[in-house]
């Protein structure tokens, strides 16, 4: 059984042994944490073996030890993996204290309440990759320095919380709290959308003779993330469609209105000038510390919530209310 | 007066001596032409002075020695000096060969038409720059490997053609021979349009909360030109705006189907495929030399243009029908 109050370091189990599942295995590891993990493909599960990490072929087994021991469960299979798997937690292990380390928040929440296991459930997304995947290319490394968003809805438990930020401290993350839905809004802006105007710029040149001849560096720049696998780059913005819309629509008018003023002959000054501004802002964005905020105490989402949103992040444990240190 | 057909290595009289004038001039110089110029400040006939260069403030002597020594003049002043320093040279040396180096090459074109001086004009523009200017931002090695377009528009002449050639190559360029209406529409999407994309991306991403909290790379890789002052950016798609609103509505109709798909819950192949094929494209895109073509022999515009359009370059001098060698 689980004591989330008094026992911050659980063991852990990693559902899922990809590139980020299995970095998280191996960081945790590194930490001191007791890890397990189960991979659906022998493939998988045979090289972390080979690394020396405890991983297991069979779900029910890693499931039961989670519940015996009160792990904290880590879902990092894709999400249309997921509602099979959630299936399978509350079966098995349904007390245990659960997150993700899913691109898309509020997706993942909505199939975690439909299984009935919202209540142990406070969802994470590392914000760090590389262009490769699988096992083999994990590291224990890949999360040092990198913001791990955790999200503060109105429903998370604040012990579970408190393990889940232990998790990310111990992987070498650096905490950013933030609601589910703002989460989903900012990484359909920073990431998503900016995918979509690399893919127009790129299908504009194909089109245009002589673009590539005279192609340099901001055109080299700006198609970079197009070169991204193309399942991918539809997976992620087709997952987060209900958040990427809104911001699409807004790029979309934004250069609506500069094209009406070239074609009058008048200057683009408003885009011009809002772009610079905040580009300018982006560059001088500072990133305090966040060490007020005691995890449990009356409004501590709220205020963590709103430290997240002005550039705020954990960069050691928080105390949590109720707990002995 | 002039010798083209028989002396290729004519001097050059540099008007305008900021980072491009100031940077032909040195480069043509290590080269071992001979070298002039003319700067309307001070300032920056003083500093070009005390590196050792040959020039002068005042205009009518610059043009004179040019209209003597039948010089190649480089028109390297800003797009709205041009009219009132083309009047200066019909005035003073309407004989001499005549090239410019700026950005936008219809709108020149159209400026020395109008100016009476269209017969011995040939546009050129080296794709080369810092985020600095004037005479001290200055490098003979500015073009080194850089593209440097030369216009091969039905009007041109091939002798002038020959000498704007020689020059890019002193100057250690490769020379991309290309229509100037295609070479402003391929400007427009490859440097005008990422500029836009890259405002209208930093200016929606301001407006969300978290957005800065949580971008990373490809955020910063897509909104690196929205840095750029202002002025520079408002000036550049001004300048083209009758290239640029064509691309700029061909990107926004990509972009609107993606986003009635999204709306839709479709999936966003169209746009994800071609674009990944773009870039794919582009990172295979090979720069074969142009070397079978004779400048001024039958078709010869046609048959450059059509060689730049297929990424054709020249990195040593063609021959020129009727020339010595």
């Amino acid at each position: 059984m689980c004591q989330p109050w008094t026992v911050t370091k659980t063991p852990v189990c990693v559902v899922g042994l990809g590139l980020i599942g299995g970095s998280v295995m191996r960081a945790a590891t590194a930490a001191g944490r007791e890890v397990f993990g189960y991979n659906r493909s022998v493939d998988g599960v045979d090289a972390a073996r080979f690394d020396g990490f405890d991983a297991t072929g069979h779900l029910d087994e890693a499931l039961s030890r989670a519940a015996a021991t009160g792990a904290l469960i880590v879902l990092a299979v894709p999400v249309p993996a997921l509602p099979q798997m959630l299936g399978h937690i509350r079966e098995v292990a349904p007390d245990c204290p659960l997150t993700d380390v899913t691109s898309v928040k509020g997706a993942v929440r909505d199939a975690v309440r439909a299984a009935g296991l919202l209540e142990r459930f406070v969802g994470g997304h590392p914000m760090a990759g590389t262009a490769h995947s699988g096992w083999i290319a994990g590291s224990a490394d890949l999360f040092a320095g990198a913001p791990w968003v955790i999200s503060v809805d109105d429903h998370v438990d604040a012990a579970v919380w408190t393990q889940v930020m232990h998790l990310a401290l111990d992987c070498r993350a650096v905490v950013v709290p933030a609601r589910s839905d703002e989460h989903d809004a900012a990484a359909a802006t920073i990431s998503h959308l900016p995918h979509l105007l690399a893919e127009a710029l790129a299908a504009t040149a194909g089109e245009v003779p002589l673009a590539f001849a005279l192609a340099a560096g901001s055109f080299r720049d700006g198609t970079r993330v197009a070169a991204t696998a193309p399942d991918l780059v539809r997976a992620m913005c087709e997952a987060n469609a209900a958040q990427l819309v809104p911001v699409l629509e807004h790029a979309m008018l934004l250069l609506g209105e500069a094209r009406d003023q070239l074609a009058a002959g008048q200057p683009v000054s408003a885009l011009v000038e809002a772009g610079h501004a905040a580009r300018i802002r982006y560059e001088g964005y500072s990133r305090p510390e966040i060490i007020a905020t005691v995890v449990g105490a009356e409004g501590w989402r709220d205020e963590l919530a709103a430290a997240g949103r002005a550039g705020g992040v954990i960069r050691s444990a928080l105390p949590t209310r109720g707990s002995p240190g």
